[in-house]
């Protein structure tokens, strides 16, 4: 039996994301990308009537069904001659390795991630640098040993002292030398540490790779320290996510034991190896050519990839293990670059302050700002900053998934088929909505769910106090079913044949997320002695808060009631700040001096901050009405 | 068979030596010792009489012969209740396993070695130093990270600056804090760098290990950086051994590529490891307690230690990887210390004068004499050092392994049954002589061959050319059996049953060897324009030139022709060097200077070296006539 099994299997091989699955005989090619947990775009739910989960049978197309009908009405002749196929449509036939390629276009939006994000112009000085150098031939009579005979060289130049070398270096030189025939190129530090010798002349490549490691998502960028210039990007899922999606469930496994941690550990640093695979190829770099990474994330993420025991980052009063920048060398993390690459990984705060808030803030520049500003980088947990080129005080609200589409009824995650946008007509009080894919609505991701209770609001769907007001003039508000809801869809127009709602215990959830963030605002704000009102910039970072309705977001009192012109979406600053200090040695200095000067705030332990948080349950606020700018 | 073979084996265990060997029923426990390549004393050959061949069977009694009447002979009834035996009279009566403890008395003094050396007293100040502090515990108002709350308080001790923390430290940081309640031991460097936090309070107890790493033995000191005594002591053979006897094989094999290089430096690290968990038995210290790790040897066993390439050390004009002492983590070179334990490295000048000739020269602190004065380390490689504090001038000259008695016809190391000292009578010729443990001599070890040719030239048997001079007097000189030869044992008087002799070919081996020393000696004093008359003191480093009669060595002109009143035997001061750097951070920094200041001359090089190396093949050289001290 084992062996017939064996025997109807095939090898299903994705060379580029370096996975394989095994399938059975008469399964799709769909079934094979989904085995290996990578998502394409899929409209049509496998009927193949969408023509877009588009792949490409790199090998063993003898294995696979021939082209169909419905296939070939969405593909060319010379299209299907170079091996596309609809992925729903084409079965494995028999036994047998099959090599397949998605095209980029192909891989949902999930996939694709907002690895964008603002970044201020910045001098390109990096921590390292490349001499080429000439060394004088060893002789009988100048049998000076390798190491001083570089040394003198590179001092003779006149811009270098106190060089050491590492280790990695001191071991490649000898044969560095004699291979590049006394020509050599060293890479030092501006602190004179040798963190590599080539073989005969290559100043011209000299390669930095930025990380930021999210919760969720990781993001990353090889940079050309020649330049200054972004030569590949990607992206994947945080291979963490199986041991919990947020923070606190990862920070629960890692302290189990050593060997937990060092699991996720080698679990994050893989994937980040398997990035700077993927950037390396888009830009025919070798990771050997990789002198530098520097990685940011949140306080848990930046401790768990280092292999430091995040436990007490958890427990009250939530202190990090350090807030200083730490450098070492990558292979010691395990990170797999050129044998002397050194990693950086900017400063942490506090517990649920971390590098992340720290790249967000360098690449916003508040702390240069002469005016008030703000800013929020909304998640699980929300970071929040507040102040001025004298002062900035921050603090982290644990806002919960709720805005993730968790915890909500029909909430779901910003994937095909989830409602996006939500208008309500005041008059009719009847919902017009958008989704992802352009499809039949399966549920409500989180900036639908903000839009939602925005339009609730304003049409007085519900009151100041966020609960839904009973009407009997529109259908779309009931509560015959149970507890009162309003029907966002009916089941006519859902995938699922189910009425998709926004329920009263769904406004509950919004509310404790939306308080959490506007709470934390307003205790920063009076820290600081300031009124949120004379705030003049808003940044909002991260890829949710781009997606977020600003109007909407503004009604419920997530966002101050400030005008909408002063907020900006700034994308992923954090990857923004990790590659400004990777460019520029300066940058990583000021990321240093940014966490000794950022205050940071314990909300739990403000006195006052019971008192907004309830405050902030109302929609927008307790004291709303004499001020309320909708 | 297989299973009735097996069946009738023991396995018979050495755990202190931590060796294994699996027995056929009926072998005695002296085979047993052998097959792991252990050496005890053994004057009877294996007879029951001489009673040294004591050995402790800890366990598996029972799979041994009861105790005889032989054995009772030498053993008491309390010793035999302790479980002693006499090696060569117990043998495995059934299959079992056996545990074996060899007494030290019992080991040869060829597996004793020399592993003392003078060292001048040292003020204690080693590198690292721990610091015993009591943290405040973090609140809810005090959320400063682990490490910075850490380094305020080690800075508020006032005498420490610049403090960073390693990274094995960092990793240990908040649980060391937590499990220690808010006490922790901190050790650092002197720079500053925070190598490991012990939680509660452990500062009474830092610990550091110096191994000389020569190419035959390893010699290891555990030392007490808080007294400086040393308490525990270990060597072993070098197990680079069956990958070539001498530094030019070992570094043809490591060349051959990393995976060959990665072997040995594995091997000699394992072994390393190995010395530590015995010194660290002696003292009921835990490997984890070793905080730094002082290593000395030659250029090129300094070199595979560290995994440096020392395939150029061996080709010319022989330069060294690096003459700056070295350090890292000695985890990295694979190590096992302490988590944050150091490792420092001499410096080496060049490929034949290593950090073994640096060590050498902080014990007998030649740098600092105000007379000049001269150090030689036979070996090999003998190397060579003349000078004062004004000036040091340093050769290798490769005297070969004929001073270790290999390439003598009847060459032998110095174990038991070696003739090691002879004398000769001027009237008679006949020669008398002793041997190691007293027994019927098999061989002639260094020490003899070089008593021998001094006795001869002595009593004229030999020329001032070394050439035997054919006596028809005496039937001790013969030349009809083949070439020339002096007989010093008749084969009546050896185990072997035949002749030992001195032949005319082992004459030019020997000649070779000492001119190597002595053409040395010569071109560094000519170097420095002093005669080698007025060198006011010898400094004869390492076993070899220990047992080694220095009037003889004088005679055949080994050591320069001065009273011998100024010859001093050092023993092994590479290792007192070691544990001298290890114990003193001055010493380490002196042990740098020594290196820049120490000029490496290539004799190859020198263009008098031909003439003065044939001048030397006279014994004891060409001019010695008009100026002869014997």
């Amino acid at each position: 039996m084992t062996t017939v099994s064996k025997v109807s299997e095939s090898q299903v091989e994705f060379p580029e994301q370096q996975r394989r699955a095994s399938m059975t005989v008469g399964r799709t090619l769909l079934d094979a990308v989904h085995a290996v947990r990578l998502e394409v775009s899929n409209v049509c739910a496998g009927r193949g009537v969408c023509g877009k989960c588009r792949v490409v049978v790199t090998s063993g197309s003898e294995f696979v069904s021939p082209p169909t009908d419905l296939e070939r009405m969405s593909l060319s002749e010379t299209d299907i001659k170079e091996g596309f196929r609809i992925a729903c449509c084409a079965r494995i036939t028999a036994a047998g390795p099959i090599g397949i390629q998605i095209p980029p276009e192909s891989l949902t939006e999930a996939h694709q991630l907002l690895i964008a994000g603002i970044q201020p112009r910045v001098e390109l000085k990096p921590i390292l640098e490349k001499y080429f150098i000439s060394l004088p031939q060893a002789s009988l009579t100048d049998f000076c040993p390798d190491l001083e005979r570089l040394v003198d060289a590179l001092e003779a130049r006149g811009n270098l002292s106190l060089l050491r070398p590492g280790y990695s270096a001191l071991k490649e030189l000898p044969e560095a030398i004699r291979k590049g025939q006394w020509n050599v190129t060293v890479t030092v530090t501006d602190e004179g540490l040798i963190t590599w010798i080539d073989a005969g002349r290559t100043d011209d490549r000299l390669y930095g790779f930025a990380v930021d490691v999210g919760t969720t998502k990781l993001a990353a960028y090889l940079v050309d320290l020649r330049s200054g210039i972004v030569l590949g990007k990607a992206s994947m899922t945080n291979p963490q996510i199986p041991y919990g999606a947020d923070v606190i469930s990862r920070i629960a496994y890692v302290s189990k034991g050593h060997e937990e941690l060092h699991e996720l550990q080698r679990k994050v640093v893989d994937a980040t190896n398997t990035l700077i695979q993927e950037c390396c190829a888009q830009a025919a770099v070798d990771p050997k050519e990789i002198f530098q990474v520097v990685i940011v994330g949140n306080t848990a993420m930046h401790h768990i990839f280092l292999g430091i025991a995040p436990k007490y980052v958890a427990r009250a009063p939530y202190p990090a293990v350090l807030r200083s920048s730490f450098q070492t060398y990558a292979s010691e993390v395990g990170v797999t670059a050129n044998p002397g690459c050194l990693l950086s990984a900017l400063p942490c705060v506090a517990g649920f302050v971390g590098a992340d808030a720290i790249a967000d803030i360098l690449a916003t520049e508040i702390h240069k700002s002469q005016l008030l500003e703000l800013l929020v980088d909304i998640g699980t947990n929300t970071e929040i900053v507040i102040g001025d080129q004298r002062r900035l005080v921050s603090c982290s609200s644990p806002s919960g998934p709720a805005f993730e589409g968790a915890q909500i009824k029909h909430g779901m995650r910003a994937e095909t088929g989830a409602i996006e946008r939500i208008w309500i007509d005041p008059a009719t009080l009847d919902a017009e909505y958008s989704t992802i894919g352009g499809v039949k609505p399966r549920g409500l991701c989180g900036s639908a769910v903000i839009d939602a209770v925005a339009s609730m609001r304003r049409t007085g769907i519900l009151d100041l106090k966020g609960m839904i007001v009973p009407n009997t003039d529109s259908k779309r508000v009931r509560s015959q079913s149970g507890p009162t809801e309003y029907v966002v869809a009916w089941k006519e127009e859902t995938q699922t044949g189910r009425d998709i709602v926004i329920t009263q215990r769904d406004m509950e959830e919004i509310k404790l997320a939306k308080a959490a963030v506007h709470s934390g605002i307003i205790i920063l704000a009076k820290h600081l002695k300031v009124q949120v009102e004379d705030i003049t910039r808003v940044f909002v970072a991260g890829a949710f808060g781009t997606y977020v309705d600003p109007y909407s977001a503004r009604t419920i009192g997530m966002y101050p009631n400030i005008p909408l012109s002063r907020i900006s979406f700034v994308g992923n600053t954090a990857g923004s700040g990790a590659r400004m200090a990777l460019i520029s040695k300066e940058k990583f200095l000021e990321a240093q001096k940014i966490a000794e000067k950022l205050e940071y705030l314990e909300l739990a332990a403000d006195p006052d901050f019971q008192k907004e948080f309830v405050n902030s349950l109302y929609i927008p606020h307790k004291h709303a009405t004499k001020q309320a700018r909708q």
